[in-house]
């Protein structure tokens, strides 16, 4: 009997990458491809095209996990399941990322990009051995997923974090937010482009101190208090260029504390605010281990 | 083989609901006392002796289920478990609500009075058919829980969405709050107790029309909205005093629909707000119904 062999797609705004592997973190070198964003149809050929050149090298592919970029329907009972819902992306809107992989006869899975991420991270990264975890991403957008008891958190659709309300630093004041949405949202006012609009310049690039880490900060933390009285989950996780590149984690740490005011035991049950708002455990491999591991799911489970 | 009898309470910061039955509607009406919160001793008291009163009349409890007001300590791995956590509620802080029923020799099960709300409208209720919901009262504070896939949502402690900061109305901005942690956190700004700070009387008694069912609503709508966005539950219940007296319902949907401005799939999927938005299907039930559902698990489960 041969190992069974796994597909992963995370298929991101800037870049798909695709991967094969036996395991989670069993991704031979030459099993893995990045394929830059482009209209649809040249992106999921190349797509296509890579694990043909897999299949043909290691055989039949045992499932296929895809973590994708939102909205996109992961409801199974939907007509509509696996396609990219309305979205500004330019011609992206209902573009179904299943069917060009069906040619494989494998059992898919599909879930956000962040999701994945979070199942990734809850498993095998920065929440081992924990019920409960968030992941926050911050980059062109703002992500957000959960996974309790290890499942990742779904319903009406999945989780659009990114796009809560917070209440504005008075230093912000004048700016009116970048989201096509809703203006001042937390995307609209902490993502990169966001950034961008207002400092005119990538968050990495600002010179030392400056008052946009703890206005940025300031904002994440509010979903970090947020996310810890909505969801109650046991540990956060903060990545993405954004909070990398701006070494922002101290000012969230301190947001959320400042807007908790001492009403949840982080310290009692978390062991304190570093300890509960922490750094990805797996890098920028999150996405496409968490691919993998829905890939598992898909062929254990079937569909 | 005699058919197994359940246990359920209700413990609220006014009173406490007691039950006892063979299924969650099949509670014969001897089976049910209320009893007025007092101190701690001479309630629990008051329970106990309620549940003597049943099992000498009709046998032994299979299972309990308590369903009680927050913060209370539901971790079943904690030392505290079973115990109400920090509380202004005078006397109250750090009392086992599990060891006193601990004699009727039965599994005993606890989560919060609005957690137990969710599942019993999840099952049986606003829920029945759906796979996730969130359930929402408004009274002398502002509490909620979640239920995904037949089970509550916790972790680090439970849900404690009362306590999520709203963005102000300008029209209520020379209040400051009245919760003691926050100030003007949507507990603060929206529970009973902020009606009275703010309008010296009960919504139900305010004048028609006065700008306070929009300015409540509106802090409501954004829980809604931050709910819809953050746990993507598929359907929000609104039940309690404040929303049922001062028949909120419409201006929180208005309010949640302007704060999601069209994002989320309302129409398409859950068939607008008036069906995305709704008051409780077991009206004051839910709690007492949610401690029996409860109870029954804990029979299933041995604990």
């Amino acid at each position: 009997m041969t190992k069974p062999l796994y597909g992963a797609v995370e298929a991101g705004g800037t870049k798909f990458v695709c991967a094969a592997g036996y395991a989670p973190m069993e991704v031979p070198e030459e099993a893995r491809a990045v394929i830059a964003t482009q209209a649809p149809e040249p992106t999921l050929e190349g797509v296509v095209g890579f694990f043909e050149g897999i299949t043909r090298k290691y055989g039949a592919l045992a499932g296929i996990g895809i973590a994708a970029f939102g909205p996109v329907d992961i409801d199974t009972q939907s007509r509509t399941w696996g396609r990219i819902l309305a979205t500004p992306k330019r011609g992206w809107s209902s573009v179904s990322l299943v069917t060009p992989l069906e040619r494989f006869g494998c059992p898919i899975a599909i879930d956000t990009d962040v999701s994945a991420a979070a199942l990734a991270e809850a498993r095998l990264g920065a929440g081992a051995g924990l019920g409960s975890l968030a992941y926050v991403t911050v980059g062109t957008g703002i992500g957000g997923g959960v996974v309790v008891a290890d499942r990742t958190l779904k319903g009406l659709l999945h989780p659009e974090m990114g796009h809560i309300r917070v209440q504005r630093d008075p230093r912000d004041g004048g700016f009116a937010g970048v989201c096509p949405f809703h203006g001042d949202c937390l995307e609209g006012l902490a993502s990169g482009p966001a950034v961008m609009a207002r400092w005119h310049t990538r968050v990495e690039d600002l010179p030392e101190p400056h008052p946009a880490r703890e206005i940025l900060g300031g904002y994440l933390g509010q979903l970090a208090a947020t996310l810890a009285l909505m969801v109650s989950c046991e540990r956060i996780v903060f990545g993405g260029g954004v909070v990398t590149g701006g070494r922002l984690l101290p000012d969230i740490r301190r947001s959320a504390s400042q807007w908790l005011g001492g009403y949840l035991p982080i310290e009692a049950r978390a062991g304190g605010f570093d300890r509960y708002i922490v750094p990805p455990g797996l890098g920028d491999l999150a996405g496409v281990t968490g691919a993998l591991l829905l890939a598992m799911q898909a062929a254990r489970t079937g569909r």
